[in-house]
């Protein structure tokens, strides 16, 4: 008796399980320009810190904006709660681990103070920085507002998923091309992983999508809902949605992909499935500079009844400046991200990240232990 | 020389191999209701407790219809062969682990008492919860009446593998459509995992299917028997069956997804690959209320001939309502499973699990050593 | 560009990557028959003991004939080579890791005594057992006559790949239908893993074939030479081939599945995959009757210039009785080898091993860690 | 919604993923002929030592040649930037793991020595080898005079990834046919790993090209840069690329799979994947006579701003002539290479290296650990 088919399931990929070929041409690394767009603002290098407490502070979003990147404050952290975030921070630096999920969402539970959304992005601006604020959408309507008034320049809209149909029975939900319309500056909203999802969001007018769900083998989000697709997978499957979006409108919305990177291959991998840039947490946490003090928490992790995530360890290791340049003397691909995609897009002929888009990749077997200790590149 | 085909085999998924894909349309958790029924009774929650000694005694089962699931009783362990079984169980907890296999196969050695069934029942239903009671198919004839005499509401015929068409020498076997007519209450019945050995069962009139032989990667019945269909592919195929035979016969019966599951994500992945409710054993082992004191075994382990399973330590995490429905400060998905449901039908815009049975699934790279110390969630 | 195929790779299975699936039809264990016969020898068990010098000397290979199995002597091991085989074994055995190698290759460079191959047979023969006895293909011209000579049953042309096309400029190869014609008893040949070569030796007239090359993940065939088929694959692919060979001759051929096994559930899956029996050495070195004192080497391990195994220490667990038919208290799979066969018979409907041939098997997800202490079986 | 593909990805192998099949007709190994030729070359043994530091100096390169083989001497590391590279050497061999990359950064900063690359090819020619010297593309122009001046007999241009379309905005590039014209001696050029780069290569007129780019599964350009093809898929579609070019040129040109290589096993598959010879660097690190006192590094390793490699531990096992030819008693493939090879095309029915591209292989599960202690070849 042969077996109907209830459901089909597709092979998804990540990382690790991808590499990319070089190309029948090569061209010179300096010859290669991976800059990248929202709208009117231009960024040199491809490259986005995450909105998350151990990441964006003040500071650091000044800093990666005079490194030619764009670093998003989140609004609904720390550093909207407290008058004073740095010293909560130094508080979650000290906690062991045993106690703490615990001490996160007692933190994450103290009221945002409104005042202090204007003061962040005012401070950010005054220090020079291109200013990204992220909100969560039940939040939008609300904290916008006060966002574009202190002079921000672009706005996040993020949850863990984000949709352009989403159901309540509650207060009337945001709707994504009234926002666009009401607000002076570009809004880039996430998470998806679909090719639904994404074009969806693209016809409500939005200027940026953030591609990534439960990135990586082991987000929690995995093991607490089940839910997540490898990042190769939803940046190539969300760049088809760009591709037919930008067809049907002749509006090119760039994508993001957001989360789930260890190193400067993943950052040339997820350029190479579709995206236009990417988003990073952990390695961005390990910058000198970085508010975490070597370490790293996500924002579902406080949840109170349903937490999601881990704090890590990820230590202190470079100033963002060698992080994202070099030179270095490491050599596990955590630093010189910069120099690595540009490495990689001579190595694949690629002048821009338009045409790194079309490298090829295949699908290669995952590191294995042995493996490690035994092989090394040649020249 | 192209060499004939003697055999195909098909790929087949285990929970490890999938994930979720949030759906296209999102919907608030709270507006979610994943209720689940056998004929007249209706659950609030789609979760059933193993008919396994760790797991299930009369107050377990009680608790357990309390909070709006279903609990299993197995009468042919330890509750109906001792008067006493708390102290058989306590004598199971403390045995070393070189011994316990020996002593599981004389504990349940001894005889079974049949008036222990009935009080068992009787105690059930006087504690106000739903009494569903399960037997070996070679004792059904003879114990099912007990049941029904006793007041139990549900019977549940189980062994590792149960088919419509079981042929034997001996004494003329189970007929499932007589004893359905005979018997006054739903029937439910397991264990299988294919296509057409479920399409059978539903065929004899039983009013729900147990999906699962072998679940989990590790269990002793693939290293003793080389038998077993990992949970995903087992629930899709048994699935389909379902939707064929409704087709034909209008009756809905469910089925129910039995064994395997370690989290929240493995409960959610087994609703999107078609179940309607799952059969949970050693997270509730886990339970503060469970009667395996931390520990937990298989009821074919203790086989005089030839052992499956080993008994494992799972140890006591929290009362079964914590478990079930938070709140936790626990991130591995072990806690709050009802939430977990709730919220990942609610990124798949599922309203009922009827719904989420068509939920998006891909199969994803499983999850690493190396990635669990780098990944996390995002808001 | 596309490329062109220079090369086609298929993808093949060993035991630990499928699974058996249960049959709509199940059938009582004790109402399954699972013979085997080689010509007009029947043996009640689809078991041979592998012709390896830790797993079978004459007292083996008596009592394996008394438990329905067949096993076979190495007539070029050293058995042959020694009067007095047992205190070389004990020698063996006491060797250490790093030096055992070394002893190997020097103990195997005794000449063999041709005397000793008719003392060897005889006493199988007194002590009431069938004889099968091996020799390398190089041999059998000169050793055959004398195994048939002393009264042995079966002969047994074995070598790590044995086709009935050998290329040689030196001496004329042996040729396979002149050796049978020549010889009154059975001739089992092996060992091969295509079609193709399974095909063209039945081809030549023998009574059986051995399927196996570099089984198992790590047999170092595989490291050393890069060669080997994984198990299920050669067997699938082999059982082709007997069931067009009985097509065109109308003669059955019956095929074992020789080595790589370690629990009972590898025996089901072979059986299942196509084989008529298995041959088993590892799990039988374990036995208290073996005469390799807990240790297991393979014959090509004491190769001169390009060894290929390793000696390892398999451990004394029971009698070759209990290993076979139980009882146990060990629930891994390695006790109770036929009772397994049995269960999974019945579990799969089949009273005959030519029936289990057809059982459905899926790829599976291997075994992994995490699930082994997570995960158990129900009756 | 169907989701349409913004990109393929094909599936790639590497060695440990692929097992050789034995063939239908098998041959004696000492009727194999594994000899390769480039241009009027012949060598007895498809075998080439890397250039690299840590495995080929003048004496080793004398040695190898001795032996069959051919060795490449890198002309852009210590050889020439030092009148006495051994007490480099040593230093390098010396330095602590956490200190040897900043310390390989500055060794190979220093300025190459012209009068060096002549004087190290005439001790080569002196000693009595075949002398072929590497250089990378950018100097080749200036470099490859002096080797053929100083009586070099092969010229190997190699980069990590060299194809025959470089883009460049500075100084004219190189142009292959332009170069293969006013030399004296054969070009082997590399590496690639696609069809398209192999045939553009070829066609150039080059004599011969090497295969491999960030072979392995843990060679840091994978790390680094995301980039690397597994060599079986490299080496088939190389392979490929060879026989178009055959076909359309009437010339044969070698391709040589570089890297990636730990055990006898592996050689045996690149040949049988398509390779007409192997080049080997750590298994030829361990040999008593390589430069680098057991430590073995790759030469991208030192870049100043983003290495790529680690230094790592080999050790040291045995002389050079014992790894390639034995005998041993070293069980796990390293050593008796030839002896593989032979084995392996004797096993395959293979005559030559062209047949024994043709050998059948499949793709077969990968090693793992719980294998490797139970499985055992047969002879």
């Amino acid at each position: 008796m042969t077996t109907p088919q209830f459901k089909q399931l597709r092979r998804s990929y990540g990382f690790d399980e991808v590499a990319l070929v070089p190309g029948d041409v090569t061209i010179n690394p300096d010859q290669t320009n991976p800059d990248f767009k929202i709208e009117d603002h231009t960024f040199s290098i491809p490259i986005l810190a995450s909105a998350m407490d151990a990441v964006v502070d003040v500071d650091f979003a000044i800093l990666m904006s005079k490194m030619g990147g764009l670093a998003v404050l989140h609004l609904e952290g720390v550093q909207t709660r407290y008058e004073n975030p740095a010293e909560v921070l130094a508080e979650i630096a000290g906690a062991s681990n045993d106690k703490v999920t615990a001490l996160l969402q007692k933190i994450y539970s103290a009221p945002i103070k409104e005042n202090l959304i204007g003061d962040r992005v005012r401070a950010i601006k005054k220090g020079g920085g291109v200013c990204a604020a992220s909100v969560v959408p039940t939040n939008t309507k609300k904290f916008a507002p006060l966002v574009v008034e202190a002079g921000g320049d672009i706005l996040v809209v993020q949850s863990t998923v984000t949709t352009a149909r989403h159901i309540s029975k509650s207060l009337r939900g945001l709707i994504f091309p009234e926002l666009i319309e009401t607000l002076s500056i570009p809004v880039v909203v996430g998470n998806c992983v679909s090719y639904g999802a994404c074009l969806d969001l693209m016809r409500t007018g939005v200027h940026g999508v953030l591609i990534g769900v439960g990135p990586g083998a082991a987000c929690t989000s995995r093991e607490v809902l089940g839910m997540g697709v490898p990042q190769i997978t939803a940046t190539i499957d969300c760049a088809a949605a760009r591709e037919q979006y930008f067809k049907e409108s002749g509006r090119y919305v760039p994508i993001v992909t957001d989360g789930g990177f260890r190193k400067g291959g993943d950052v040339c991998k997820a350029l190479a499935a579709g995206a236009d840039a990417v988003m990073i947490g952990s390695v961005f946490a390990q910058a000198k500079e970085a508010p975490g003090h070597g370490y790293h928490w996500g924002m579902s992790h406080p949840h109170p009844a349903l937490p999601r995530g881990t704090r890590i360890k990820v230590g202190t290791t470079a100033p963002l400046e060698q992080i994202l340049f070099g030179p270095t003397s490491v050599t596990n691909g955590s630093q010189n991200l910069v120099g690595a995609i540009r490495t990689a897009m001579g190595f694949c002929g690629a002048s821009t990240i338009r045409e790194m888009q079309q490298a090829e990749m295949v699908i290669a077997p995952s590191i294995t232990t042995e493996g490690k200790s035994w092989q090394m590149a040649q020249q």
